[in-house]
């Protein structure tokens, strides 16, 4: 008997594809059934590599095909909320890539939407599904590290995207500091208190449309701890995310990736193989997020990651971003509401 | 359309449930049709595990079973030989677990029934197909070490099998040694004479069985190159496979694997956790290499590992057995027949 | 012809002894010639082990020794000023060791006191003299850098010190941040703000003294690049002090110290030996600080750390400091007179 | 009182300039009075930059001045048993470089004769007194690694010496492995059987004067645990020492040093200052080793390493070579003589 969940999915740019294959492939649980995107060469060509899966132009192709249970969706951030709500209408559980949407109202429409309609909401925070993540984190929750003092965290890609990606990104913070908040919140706790400092560096394009490309982000957690995130698009030498957790009785380190453990040796010198950007990095923890999400679906249980927790990281985001523009420190509090926090600035 | 390799699977002990496990999830390439296990129980529990997977107690099954392509071989030893001469005859391609034999004549005789009835026959040397040292081996193909003078590597498992295993293994050298041996041929090149040094230091018990539980084996390289290999059955503090390179333009080193890039600090102590064993170490490896011999029966070529290899490597390893028992260097000639290597000793 | 400089040294608690051990046996081109603390016993005791060296519980016996060309002060912070002043009216070059006083004018008094004396005046911020710091100081200074975008560095104590000694040490930023700050104004340059988080975590006494025990700072480099400072007084694993520079061309790490390149492996541990304080961690660079304050001397030119460098990270420490109590950004401006910079906050 | 050894140099070559510094400026327990060459320019120039240390073109000099305890022997490696031999009868102690002789009857008598005068003879096997490779002797005498199965070490040049040196050397086993030799036996124990196998692959030249460029050497030691040596004058990426003792309780491992603690990252590239020549390496290690002679001599106590070991190094070696001339296995057996060692072939 196959109980694999059925999926549709909608968007086929990098990430889209990305799961395409995933899905396809590599998720014993998941069964890829129809493919979406509006552009029909892009949907028909990926088909085809793809045995049995069907293809279309439109959304709602996915909407009313009654085998598909779930809908993973890679589309433009601007097509996010409203596909969430029309997925939750059709009945059909929702994997949405981050952000839910760069406004925090529709945001919470989009969650409140997927509540209401009792489907399950999975948004695509990926390092929570990293093995060498996910095992510090049960080092954790196994109080191997004792009462936490400071976590540290870099987040820094190799090289910048180009500026008609950064103009539609939401903002530094919103796009890169985002997963370091998820992180954050995941390994250690709620935050209180946010301060930011920004800097556009190494290309005046930045400073142009309003941006910038490195940002030094510290934080007070709600048990005391301090966090200190550093992010940059500009880091040249390879793409690099790496946490370190210290704390009373041991300190963690989560290593930066190496594409391969082979090292080079030429005189003075030591070649080794960095991975160059986030899907080469995540690789698997793309997989064993879309994994997570099917076995949720299948089992009837939350997901790992809510909506909640993406709304919650976009509010941290929004207010490193106003601290880094007023110069002060932005103070955060939260509550929760049916099993799921809720963050909101305080001044 | 389905164009994926039917394969049948036989032998569901410990290698035999992990093929089972990669051709049911993690081969896009392959459909595993049937599983054959000697002891229904385990044949049918594991049967239940996999969607769609027949079972059956009897290997003839396979053999009769016209859906089925090709065939993996995971039972004990002494059957290799037999079943792939009977897949031969029944036009079944052959995935087999190595060694083909542990006598040199059956282990030609198998080899030769698959040349003659034109049907792939492909050893499990993972290592061929672990990313860390396909990489290496890329780096000698484009030259980047130049003229090689030293070949080193470890191979070492954490803890001994029982005594029942080792008694059935056809010793250290060819247990052991051989997937060393497979390797220096694969990176280095063919090997002219073998030294090997052989001790049964951690438990009375190895020499009661007439074996040994460490040993350290030089060779000499048909290009000149110098090679040592050094082997443990009960290296303690994990399971260990590196090795390294040095040449005239580079050196090349393949570290030891960690299971996650996690470190724990302690007063004076780094916990990392190191991989316990090989399956663990090579998990990606052992997918790779059924993906690629699924690859070379659907697309018609030359496995990437021939049985001429496992014979290759079980000659060198009982050249480094004799070494061992008459405490002289034994020299080695080959010869090329069909596009492959035969090994023989010269004294 | 003995061309040492004849040195006389004053204070002989831990870094006292430190320094004598190193200006009697590692300095070639230092002569110890007196040694006073106010303890007799300290100070005879001392002096039986040093050959030929004299003592005193009286610090004008070295300003009166017409042989004595320099003295090192190791001395309670608040003797410092004092004992700069005596110094330079006596004609005699002043090694001092950190901070030169707790107030900052007594500070510039001090430091202008050396200057109109015309005797040099080093001060002890030993990092400038490490060797691996020093590496990275030349590769900057060699351009392999490029351009700064981040400075990040790690200074952690294992162990706090006793609540006596946290008491008199000026205030976390003054003890502990005031090195980060040398070494970010050294590598990378001036700074114009800061903003200081920290919090008392590991014992309720910190509080109590109004002391913390963690902090983050971060501050803005006039040249554009951001840099973040973390320090601990209760890292647990170790001492650490560690630091990376990401810039456009390159990006340096300076790693953490270890006391001897051994790995003892056990199962799924790793341990390593790393030191246990700054004294392990720095001897050589306490050495190296010491035969530079000689050669300047003698060779007649200015010291390589000087006390307007003391008094820059001492209004550093003191912004940070204000940074955490008010919760904002401080921001600095600073300007030359006679070669130094002098620092002074904006608001 | 200045209890200081006096101490007079003779050979002012490399190592003995080495020493030299050494001497004046980094050993408190020694005096350096009087430095000998047969080259007058050599002497007096080097004397010029010591303060207070006599020069002279006779080793005469040395043995009839009688404020001068002990000498230090660096001349070519032809004198050095004649000058121990005149150092005894002049009732002088001794360091000498090894070997003590190419000539294993001539290094008897060498010994003979400061037994026979009773004067201390300690020969320079700097390694002993590396901090490193003294921790790890630490642990396994605190018995941390068990039962040793293996003993693995590589010693390897960057690059090699000139023809003119070779040819001088005594042989690639007697000039390099001898080091490895006294190592293996001073952490892990004596030893029964050698094996080498040697080439000569970077340049033709190797083989015209009759020597080789790399080797590997197994051992079987008394205790039954195995050994393995790699040497190569030609490594190229930079000078290594390194080493493993796996055992029932723990392996260690002795990592190779770099010059200092910063890594340089660019794209796929990390810079690491690997340190280039013994010289470098051993720093530490060479004075460490003068300082525990000149305390053998004051506290008249035997020399951390006797002649009798540098006779076993050197059997052992001769042992080596002629494993590799004659392709088999060598057996030695040993006896102890008034507390020392002495090694004999079996074959």
């Amino acid at each position: 008997m196959d109980d694999r969940v059925r999926v549709g999915l909608v968007g086929l740019g990098r990430m889209g594809r990305f799961h395409a294959a995933n899905l396809a492939g590599r998720i014993p649980l998941a069964d890829l059934v129809r493919i979406v995107d509006a552009d029909e060469g892009v949907a028909r060509d990926l088909s085809e590599g793809l045995r049995g899966v069907e293809w279309s132009t439109n959304y709602a192709d996915l909407l009313e095909d009654s085998e598909i249970e779930a809908i993973v969706i890679a589309s433009p951030t601007p097509l996010h909320a409203d596909m969430i709500e029309a997925a939750a209408e059709a009945g059909k559980h929702v994997f949405c890539e981050k952000p839910i949407s760069l406004d925090i109202e529709r945001t919470y429409e989009a969650i409140e939407a997927a509540r209401a309609a009792g489907v399950k909401l999975q948004v695509g925070f990926h390092r929570r599904f990293d093995p060498d993540y996910r095992r510090a984190w049960q080092k954790i929750a196994a109080d191997e590290v004792g009462e936490v003092y400071l976590f540290r965290t870099s987040l820094r890609d190799m090289q910048a995207p180009g500026f008609d990606y950064i103009k539609g990104s939401g903002g530094f913070f919103a796009d890169v500091t985002l997963h370091d908040f998820d992180t954050a919140r995941w390994l250690i706790g709620e935050i209180e208190e946010v301060t930011a400092l920004g800097a556009a560096l190494s290309d005046p394009g930045f400073e142009e449309v309003g941006d910038i490309d490195n940002a030094v982000v510290t934080v007070r957690f709600a048990g005391g701890a301090l966090g200190v995130i550093d992010n940059s698009r500009v880091a040249g030498y390879g793409y690099e995310c790496s946490s370190e957790v210290m704390g009373s009785r041991a300190t963690l380190r989560v290593d930066n990736h190496r594409r391969a453990s082979v090292e080079t040796l030429t005189p003075d010198s030591s070649h080794q193989d960095y991975v160059s950007d986030f899907v080469e990095r995540f690789a698997d923890a793309y997989a064993a997020g879309l994994e997570s999400f099917a076995r949720a679906v299948r089992e009837d249980r939350d997901p790992e990651v809510s909506g909640a927790d993406a709304a919650a990281a976009f509010v941290l985001a929004k207010a490193a971003e106003r601290s880094h523009r007023e110069g002060r420190a932005v103070r955060l509090t939260n509550e929760m509401k049916d099993g799921e926090v809720f963050y909101e600035e305080v001044d």
